[in-house]
């Protein structure tokens, strides 16, 4: 084994960061015989200098990250600040100045991902990041090695353990969102301001990322459709369990029947309780891939948290460090296929609908004109009276998000019709 | 792109090298771009050269393996014969002829996995065998790469289909081993001799695979305890129902308490519902990992079939290839823990025992008695009269497995105990 140890430095110590710098701390001895060459913290870059931090010494703590990356003795950068800057910058600065780069970042891979990745092959460096996509979870590294031979038609995903828990809490005990939400926050599951996970924003970023590993292509985050949860009731959850389904907020990223296009978006949808992704529970995150070959894989674990994220990084710090000592670098990105990024229109599949409607003779045969007329096929069609008024629950067969949307245009202008209470897709069939 | 190809040879064209040899045909362009460089087929050993082999080229196949193998123009060999030998024999000669190698032989990864890693080492090649476990299921990887900067604690794997299906069967259905094997024969899920999979076999194979990589430590086929499934009843079922459980064929992986050793081990147990293990279907696979910091993953899968395997096969073709086209090679054999292998008796679990007991009183002492003189806790027990006969189902709390064979045969010579009727460990709680 090679004695002379291998620099690393830390930009950020918090949940995730601490946790990174007290694995390589604790478990040295390990990470060195799996490397090759033992791993040295060489500095952290910290905001609040004063902070104790247990176990790191005070002499490698800094708040001037600029001049760590610029140090030029540094073999990797681990960054977990998060957000777009100053990350960015710092990450290309370490590139310049020689090191290698492991991030958890995924606001900043899904809007510039293809940027770092140049600057990475530029100075012939590595870019890791596994941390940046459901924790713990291994997905990075399968979609892009594991798979590698095979062709990916679509990737299904929990990527969200917020949101998660909230859909689970509000499956399982029939709670409002709201409610489920408040429960969520009381527990440490949801920040503050929940908005990036209820509203979908984490999710897109992460989907952006998947879509573009598994395609070849490149996606970016303003390329993902994103609807959030915050909408979603306890009556659509009645209405799935009549349909057999769940529901989940779902990042997809699907290749186009032709092959010729791919889409990339974030929703609820409703999924069969058969489906393998129906059973995942509280704030766990699952990813579903459907390959040519492979068929159906199912990648599960626990995808936000300090230890979990920590796992993974160091994950990729090993490959990073054994790369380095062999003077390779591993696969970078790979956006050869740069196959078109369809609109959400273009996007197919089915739909649940819950109207309410007047209750009088006719109304069906209105509402089935207006879908007939968009092209929309009618799978099931189920009538509920109720004191005058009366709902009509229709599930469609699959067709185009465009054809729905002017399908459900139409049926808004019909004087029988009051108003549409949701609109659900339905996926994982 | 580099454009002088890089020449891969197969050896054995059967379910699984029929699919490698036809998507290096049909995706011959992604797989270019994804290497780097175009990938040829150079040649296919087979046995029967007359058979017709759609997309082969004639001129490509030969009887002659050793020759292939020893042309030494060859990037990288894939193995997808099975069995010791020939396979050891050609994957060894490929080492000194400039190949690198990728194999699905669990058999022989179990059997002589260390002395191929050494044989890869020493020529500067790579061994590597995802298709060796699990079929399609990323497993390899993500245990020797992603998980290298965290500590695996456990491995719990349904890694048997075959088996899988027939007790999936058993559970859903009611019916009976044979009438569940039956099926799966008529099915094509099991062979016309079943033996190696339903005794186990396959799964122990895997499970020294397994074990190897996630404790750094080298086990093999011989360190593995081994029990099959084929004395599973309808009875165990109805039995396993009560308690909240299923019945799953289990290659388990562990680390005792203390650190200072492992274990392997192939056998039937229940299992909670709420397991995500439980919720595994038919012919599929899938492997929980415990570890350290990222907690609890699986990875869900087609354990088996050619195009799952091949798609194992081709990921681990790219990969070894753009290592060649590096000039490195990948990460080897980790066994630097070098951990002692315990036998079975000191495997700590729970255990659940049904024992036919004369219908009289003081019986429930006496066999209290003697698990309290074998050290072994009892959690609940459950006694049932019928027609003078009674049954007792005694559940315990964990304890060795050397003190619960102990406490079987004292059992077994008490008057009053007619006879055990089954017992079976208790895992995943």
């Amino acid at each position: 084994m090679r004695t002379r140890p291998l620099k690393v430095a830390l930009l950020g110590c918090g949940v995730v960061g601490s946790e990174v710098a007290r694995i390589m701390t604790t478990h040295a001895d390990d990470l060195a015989a799996r490397i090759g060459a033992p791993v040295e913290l060489a500095g952290v870059a910290v905001r609040r200098p004063d902070k104790v931090r247990e176990g790191i010494p005070a002499e490698l703590i800094t708040t001037d990250a600029t001049a760590l990356v610029k140090r030029g003795d540094l073999d990797v950068v681990v960054e977990v600040i998060g957000g777009i800057e100053p990350a960015r910058s710092l990450i290309t600065t370490a590139f310049e100045h020689g090191a290698s780069v492991v991030s958890a970042n995924k606001a900043l891979l899904a809007q510039d991902g293809a940027a770092l990745h140049a600057a990475a092959e530029e100075h012939g460096r590595d870019l890791y990041y596994e941390a940046a996509v459901a924790g713990a979870i291994p997905l990075i590294r399968p979609l892009r090695e594991s798979l590698a031979g095979d062709k990916v038609n679509r990737v299904l995903g929990i990527v969200n353990g917020t949101t998660n828990f909230i859909l689970d809490k509000m499956d399982t005990t029939g709670a409002g969102y709201q409610e489920a939400l408040d429960e969520a926050t009381a527990l440490g599951y949801a920040e503050a301001d929940p908005t990036a996970d209820v509203e979908g924003f984490d999710a897109a970023a992460k989907a952006a990322i998947l879509a573009g590993i598994a395609f070849h292509t490149r996606v970016r985050l303003d390329d993902v459709y994103r609807e959030g949860m915050t909408e979603v009731t306890a009556a659509d959850f009645a209405s799935a369990k009549e349909m057999g389904c769940t529901i989940k907020l779902l990042a997809i990223c699907e290749r186009a029947e032709d092959g010729a296009s791919v889409t990339a978006r974030v929703h609820p949808a409703m999924i069969p309780l058969s489906h393998p992704l129906a059973s995942v529970r509280g704030a766990y995150n699952a990813v579903f891939v459907e390959s040519d070959a492979s068929g159906q894989l199912m990648f599960y674990g626990p995808g936000a948290g300090g230890a979990p994220t920590a796992s993974a990084v160091l994950g990729d710090l090993v490959a990073v460090c054994r790369n380095r000592l062999a003077g390779a670098t591993g696969p970078g990105e790979s956006a050869y296929a740069a196959l078109p990024v369809s609109p959400m229109g273009e996007v197919v599949t089915r739909y649940h609908i819950s109207l309410d409607v007047a209750d009088k003779p006719g109304v069906l045969a209105q509402v089935a004109t207006v879908f007939a007329e968009h092209g929309v096929s009618i799978d099931t069609v189920r009538q509920q009276g109720k004191d005058g008024e009366a709902s009509l629950v229709v599930v469609t067969h699959r067709a185009s998000d465009a054809a729905l949307g002017g399908t459900v245009e139409a049926l808004r202008k019909l004087d029988t019709v009051r108003g549409v209470a949701s609109i659900m897709r339905v996926e994982g069939e």
